[in-house]
């Protein structure tokens, strides 16, 4: 365990950060202990987690030569929004742990890179400060426990300019974190909390804690199509995994899908996204918006992702290295670095455009 | 090897136990390391004993979302007998070298978590001792060399209620445990061993010491038969892990097995026993009870062997590292962090009984 | 890093050099510490840098026995011109850093070795002071943002006995080199450089850099017919891997094609070049030159490229290995090392001439 | 390198040599750093040295349980001949440097423990020393450059009571053996080298001298036919991998085959030898002796080798580890612990005989 103070957060960027390994170090260095086995934890033995990183390494490339690049863009639209490039910021709460700043200066990195941020329910930003302007937001939710609380946050949402609603499903109970645990992680009690309504349930006595107490506060698939019924903004389900679930979400009002296994923060041992993308992509219709979420740390990645039928992919912990290093400095950089390494890789590949981008391009050892 | 003398078992848990893995490196500290290495070592290379844990990471979740599992539980049902949950306790016998207790304070725990207790027939706690009130226990027979022998042990767990007979039938040699012998390694005295009887056949001049020798005193399939039709209790056959074996179970009177390569102690590079279990499954029918034994060291394996068929699991070495830690209190806490980590799993896993979960839930490359 | 001075370049061979892996150990000695990982280095995380090399452990030989082998030889045949081995000398730009002799000591040793050597672009040796009657010496071309540059290169190389254009076509960005960024490598300027007359295009404002840009100056197919039109010499692409585009080079004026990702020096998880040749070598003609690239360290690897369908070989840091060492004496004795080692493989593996070499020598599991 | 001379060999065996691997561990202690070298060592980069040993935890075992075992050994029939048991002693050469009573220690602890041994034409006990009276003696022919000079050895043994010829055809060339020549190794001036005849060939001016040197001694199916045509003794080849050989073995007189990559120590990257070993039972009758040869370091490598149809297998360095620690003594206990080891697999897999032992006793993952 590292024994010296983290160190402030820098101003400006030295020279020998230049790729999200740099700044994964880097990030160490400005985090506590505690915050930082927060992170970089997952679930029980993180297998997830290192299986995130790992499996692209599975994937080769295919490149084309002698193309004509020279109208070459990084262009992407998904429910008839159109984006600059395919790299989102991926909801993740508590962010003042990192940085003084927040959401606010991840938010405001975003938009100067325009990149698509997905504001958490648990920001220690208001939603309502974030810029209205910006057409790049959408709004991750965590179920309220039940549906109107649920639903007010959404209008706040639908009020204050978001594009979307992202529902996480993944986590009706947030994992078994040992990382965490042997850290005794806790919280820190910043306030307020602006979004965060839920209360912990109390389950009568002979009741199963977990089966009769958490579980009755979690969504089920009811609640979804309630609340796809309740908002104008599209809704869509992050964390599904299993192509059962894709072809249900499709009957329950879903305008699209996040693959993804939390980060391998919550089930160890999930099904790799990668292949989940790949199964997926085998039920829904082609024109069915699959986005990807969990590993991604080069451009590569954000090519291989997009090759197995990926509209967008969303980039978490990097952006974090990115805030803990340098504020809203660092999340620029980090999405600079992601989106030069994905143009450069795709010059090297021959696609001119992310719609060409296909399983053509890919190479995968059966 | 170390130096320092075995500490003294622990009255209370101290909050740094949370896992199975923490238990492991807790228990090592309070055993000398002569009995250490037989707790921990296995035949030969070991290729089996790291086998057995390595196997699970094969095995990949595939979760559903969104379903309804407030009427969760984790009861199960095996030859008409209902359990809480489908988590046993492995037989292992001389515990006694493991903690002052012994098999004494495993079956307290065992009873207290509603976990199923399979006591050994070279237990240093006599059968005759443990609560008859608890109806959550199975009695282990090894062969005692002849078939009268053998028929009295089984008549004196019948006699005291116990509710099945899970005859060991994979070590009719005890292997060949190079840790053990580098260890220089002898089982204590401790008097008087209850229901050990057998003695070490002579061979006679010019006969194999083996073939003619330890072979004469190891059960046949007639031998099962027999039993079978002396007793009252189910057979349940431990150490199937061929399926033409598990075939000729269903014909020799036995009512259920328990796969198992002994915890890799017999026969190294022995098949993975969750590979035995798919092999088995297909072959037997559906109500065939078959159980899981080898590895099990979280909650998600529990659910993994359960995806692939086992009606329940056993649990071995996890629950010596209780024991050897703070006697009968370590081997209930065991417990419930499997328990517990079961039960998360099925939550995230949208399983809300034992009887759902099966080969949809999991996904494993071809 | 290395922090003292790189030693001086030896004048004769210690008995310690005997394979590749020895002189690459010397050679890192010889070398400053940024010009050893601009050699070693490639690109991203060098996943493709590595799998160049492991690659090969994956293909088992299958050696027949047994067989008259007194008529043995190493020859070959490529467009019309007869080598004395399949050992070539890849293009490699810029070696007055490795040694002062620069691509002379190369081409010294290629020749007196019977290697065909291969001429970068970036030579520092001007190609015109290369002997003009060796035979074995072909041209690699950079394309030099327009036609008529491109040509007057080629012009060159036809009016000084060169006997093939190697155009490279796999590197339109030369890559995101990590090592030579984390350790800010600068080529040094040696003076004249004297075929390099590329200048970096300057891209308008609100034009993309890299589409609008540096893409502007990469060939086209269009460029590579036009040049096959305009030369007597047979064109040859290095750095084809997608079979598509080796039907393609077959209808674009292309003589040969050289499978190679560059030594994983431009696009990081690239496709093994091995298993390239062998889908390339599905779709082309049988007598159409399909040579290979990347990883060669050993005689037997030698082999393996052939088994798989290759003409030939090129070697590329092996070579500098050498030259970095001991200048055109250590270029030589690498180039007899691998000879030698390939002759012995042919040898143990029953094969008398290299046309003898196919697919029913090796093994590779499915 | 190790510094300290070696140590004395041993008079009796201590208590810690329980094990193959305890054995190779204290060999290392009785010989000097070269000879060593020598042993260990394997061609270029050892792939196949550390292949041979790893190849056997691909393979799993399928016991089966609860059979009469009363009746069992471990006897095989060989061309006629009866052996007490599948483990054979391989040849090997040059033993005077591993101890100095050399091939007469092996045989003679060969003899007592009922091993097969097999005699290097390269011993450095003379063949008319080894004792007459011994059923279970084959001796090993390296061509001797030419038919009669061969035969003379072959006639030889003939007359001294051996009952086989094994002739070793996969070294024409020794191979690239660079531990050995980074040891810078020579072999000891012994004399008399009893059979070794073979002298170097003089390739004359512009001959190649490995393909018109070295090639021209060596031994072709011809000769093979020949040899077989002119003794009394069974023909056996060691060294076929490829089923083609194996094949053409059955057409030029030869009675049985060994399939060995030797040890390793001739062509890195051979197949490995319980894959060739597969490959050749599917193209040979069922009663045709294919023996196998490498790897060996446990009874249960035995059984395996067995299952996948060979006859019986050779053991080689093994026995040198226990010659170089305790000569006759030490290859005695090396022998009897791998056939204890065999022993105790039989009775735990559940097969009675040699003959019982296949394909159904063991599980490869596809």
């Amino acid at each position: 365990m590292r024994q010296h103070s983290p160190l402030q957060p820098l101003t400006q960027i030295p020279a020998h950060l230049q790729t999200i390994a740099d700044y994964e170090k880097e990030a160490e260095l400005h985090l506590s202990h505690m915050v930082w086995q927060y992170l970089q934890g997952g679930s029980m033995d993180e297998h997830s987690v290192r299986g995130n990183l790992s499996q692209f390494e599975q994937i080769q490339l295919l490149p084309r030569m002698l193309k004509d690049l020279t109208q070459g863009h990084t262009q992407i639209e998904i429910l008839g929004q159109r984006f600059p490039h395919p790299i989102f910021v991926a909801p993740i709460g508590h962010q003042q742990q990192f940085h003084p700043d927040a959401e606010a200066a991840t938010a405001l990195a975003a938009e100067v890179l325009g990149s698509n941020m997905i504001l958490s329910t648990f920001t220690n930003t208001d939603m309502r400060e974030l810029k209205q302007g910006n057409p790049f937001k959408w709004f991750q939710l965590y179920w309220q426990g039940e549906r109107e609380k649920s639903l007010s946050l959404v209008k706040m949402a639908e009020a204050h300019g978001f594009k979307a609603i992202v529902v996480t499903v993944d986590s009706p109970h947030s994992g078994i974190r040992d990382r965490e645990r042997h850290a005794f992680f806790e919280l820190p009690k910043y306030e307020p909390q602006p979004h965060h309504f839920i209360q912990q349930p109390q389950s009568k006595q002979n009741e199963h804690p977990l089966f009769q107490g958490l579980m009755k506060i979690a969504p089920t698939w009811a609640d979804i199509l309630w609340l796809s019924q309740n908002t104008s903004l599209p809704i869509i389900l992050k964390g599904i995994v299993n192509p059962h679930d894709a072809e249900l979400a499709l009957q329950h009002g879903v305008k699209g899908i996040i693959v993804s296994n939390h980060g391998g923060r919550v089930l160890d041992g999930c099904i790799s996204p990668i292949t989940a993308l790949e199964l997926i992509k085998n039920v829904v219709p082609t024109d069915f918006p699959v986005l990807y979420d969990g590993g991604i740390r080069r451009g590569s990645d954000v090519f291989k992702a997009i090759a197995l039928g990926a509209s967008a992919v969303l980039v978490g912990r990097p952006c974090i290295y990115g805030l803990a290093t340098a504020g809203a400095l660092g999340v620029a950089h980090v999405l600079k670095i992601l989106k030069e390494e994905f143009e450069i890789t795709m010059a090297l590949m021959g696609t001119a455009t992310v719609d060409e981008i296909n399983k053509d391009y890919i190479f995968q050892k059966s």
